[in-house]
């Protein structure tokens, strides 16, 4: 791509500030921008290095104001973070889109293929499989028996989606996710543990997305539920029948134990630990590392191992460091009363 | 599958209570439970549900009484869950097996394959490789030189096995889990790390289950142990030298640092951390997201990072949230001795 | 390989102690040294071992001492664990080397492949890919249109490694490893969460391993960045846009969130989180499931969540076992302050 400041102003709707015909090819961040690239100014813990960078083109916020000259051209517009993302947006679809069915593919006679699907070489499309229009479905990827994949949805390389499992329209599956393996679920007898077969499946609504490696267990019957639109970063463990609410977003390596329910437009840091049979209620915020061993009420915000209301988590957390202090402050005292006591009985009283 | 409440209940060799001609076709949770649905209840929380279940057979223990009238028809058996576990796998049973040996898979010359084996399309099967009888290798599995596969064991699609790993009967191995990839071993030497050659293998031993994209390392000699009956959740880390008691379990994301021994029947929760060359005693419980410095002695039940008993760890949990409190407490206590000490010094002596 | 003891010694330049004929045709564990099996006492918490070990030969320190009896053969070297790495290392090159192309691999018509290449069946190369001499692509791993790899590196079975990722020379990529998935960044308008597309890519500089089911994700624009000699466990996750210095080693299930730049020669232990857009200098060593939630200045050694200077992680570990007894002990306090005052205020003053 090779865009001038023009173009760029123009798709944005945004104003020019500085040269209109500098053109540039790629994009940058702010502290690494160089000649021939674009970058953007959002946060404004970065505003100092507009003043230095070599990138030709910056997006900034229209209420910008320089404080020293800048040799960027600026584009003004009403969030920079947003336009940059409708412009990396459209440099994006540019890019060559996968297309058509390679032979070396292996795709069950039963198994049904909408319009315009990519399926690559050495991927798996097992028996009564349904495929809708304009999925893309790439090397390595194996798609059990009696799996659907919605409209346009993305499956990356080496993702694993076992039998009767459901994937919405929309939805990006990033390389090594496995979607539908056995719940963990052992009845214990005589010292022993015997598997409970796994009959259930996954149910992933539209526009979710799965991480690298991230694991999705099937239920032991019914159905895992991932509503719409979550977002689920990597090596991410979701087990047999939780249901996530819609626009939940899941930071990377956490774990959720199984039958627990979290509500809508939950954000979870990451490394979180929630137990299982739990309910976490809508707008509930969970800092990194936090480890959840009951229900929480929605828009809580929380933190800690067990967790408690986040600003509690903090206040704690500078207090730790100086217990080993308190502990001797506190046995001291214990001398001093002690001495006091005595003192006082042994003192004649009047 | 259809049955009748008769015919589970023969099956099962359970008591009827109510329409023994009523037929279901699927499982439910009790609390999901919808017309033509068989549930169960087991665990006393959900008891509740069984008076508005939908479902058209509930399993219960012998011991149920109802305390209000039940649309449901009941069977009484004396285990309910273990009973529903037998209902499933009697179920499991009749999905179609695969079987055979597909054109797209890969077996090189030298493989030794057994009878009633499943070899699936894009499978790679390597030199000297021994699969036996009814063991079903899926897609994308990549079974290195040399490794053994035990009796009717699973190997699901995208599981990657090393050269010369040695993998019991009865086993199952879930989708993208790595056995024998090289151990964490390098020497140190002028600020650089020198890769140790990872020389041994990994045996796991019968009916052991492995879980999606859990990764355990080959021995740097020698061999890491996963012994009889082990059950590995998702995304668990084993590392090299490891051994793993019998009928020991591990909830998802735990990780075991190197030469680490746990004995028999342990039992870990998730994102639980074990340090390396540490021994583990039998029938340990160790609490989800505890981290082990030091060795455990049998039957211990511990929790916390250091961990320490699990009743120690709930006491001291429910005190952390105080420490502001208990600071504040401290100095203001502080001073007050020193204004005591201060009167009584002060204060005329009789 | 049958090797005498007299053939090692001269290979590693050692002084044999004992019979210099005797023959090892494997490598041991002392603990667990068989007749036929050569091992090594490194770390002095495990001498008393060679005095039971049934290994024929031992590699020992130039300084060990015997104090009893010792049936097998010594060799005598300056550093026993960097013989044995060397030793392991010289048999390991013994093992049949894959090479070649298979023909049920695909490598796409625009690619470049060096010489001496292994390319596996069901390997995939994409569109204009350049594999270096002597690279070895196992089967299942997917590299994506625009990807370089250098020479001699190993991509283990089921690597996926998206578009315009860049491998240096000489790195080991371990089996599930997931190269340039999209980093997890998304805007949030009218409470659903819009994708960001990520548009740079992953740099691994030269002698990079990285271990299995590790994840590692694309910049949003640049590059995330794996510098010369990092060495990555299993099961960690990269976010977009991180930086880490030379020589850095991180144990296993570790994540880094985005923005995060770390030193030169960092140690990080298992399970660690560290925050996004956060600064770790050189020479830091972090402790096992400790996080870090602001910037380390080089040469830190701590530990904790939230870290703190190592020895104080372990001062405040041991009191907080006590804090029941001290929450207790606080309060008794408390009353027999009260309790004195009284007592003082009550009593005649003279």
């Amino acid at each position: 791509m090779i865009f001038t400041a023009k173009q760029i102003a123009d798709f944005l709707q945004g104003e020019i500030i500085g040269n209109s015909e500098v053109k540039v090819s790629n994009f940058a961040k702010i502290e690494e921008g160089k000649p021939g690239t674009l970058t953007f100014l959002a946060n404004p813990k970065y505003t100092h290095y507009i003043y230095e960078t070599n990138a030709d083109i910056v997006l900034v916020n229209h209420d910008f104001v320089a404080e020293k000259p800048i040799k960027s051209t600026l584009i003004k517009v009403p969030n920079a973070y947003a336009a940059l993302a409708s412009l990396l947006e459209m440099v994006n679809n540019t890019r060559p889109q996968k297309t058509g069915i390679d032979p070396m593919s292996f795709i069950a006679p039963t198994a049904q293929v909408g319009d315009d699907v990519y399926v690559a070489a050495f991927a798996y499309i097992g028996e009564h499989v349904k495929i809708a229009d304009g999925a893309k479905i790439y090397p390595h990827a194996y798609i059990g028996d009696g799996v659907t994949v919605g409209k346009n949805t993305l499956v990356y390389s080496g993702v694993h989606i076992y039998y009767d499992c459901v994937i919405g329209d929309e939805c990006i599956l990033h390389s090594g996710a496995v979607i539908g393996a056995d719940g963990f679920g052992f009845s214990h007898e005589n010292e022993e543990y015997h598997k409970i077969p796994q009959m259930g499946n996954v149910v992933l609504e539209n526009q979710v997305e799965v991480g690298a490696n991230t694991t999705i267990d099937r239920a032991v019957m019914g159905s895992t539920f991932i509503r719409h639109g979550v977002k689920l970063d990597n090596l991410i463990q979701i087990a047999h029948n939780c249901e996530i609410g819609e626009n939940t977003v899941m930071a990377a390596q956490t774990g959720i134990a199984g039958s627990t329910k979290i509500g809508d437009r939950a954000v979870l840091g990451g490394q979180v630990g929630i137990g299982g049979h739990i309910a976490i209620g809508n707008d509930v915020h969970i800092g990194a590392q936090s480890g959840i061993i009951s229900n929480i009420k929605e828009g809580s915000e929380i933190m800690g191992s067990p967790a408690v209301p986040v600003k509690q988590f903090f206040k704690s957390s500078i207090i730790i460091p100086k217990l080993p202090d308190m502990y001797r402050q506190l046995n001291a005292l214990q001398k001093e009363i002690e001495a006091l006591k005595e003192k006082l009985t042994s003192a004649p009283e009047g």
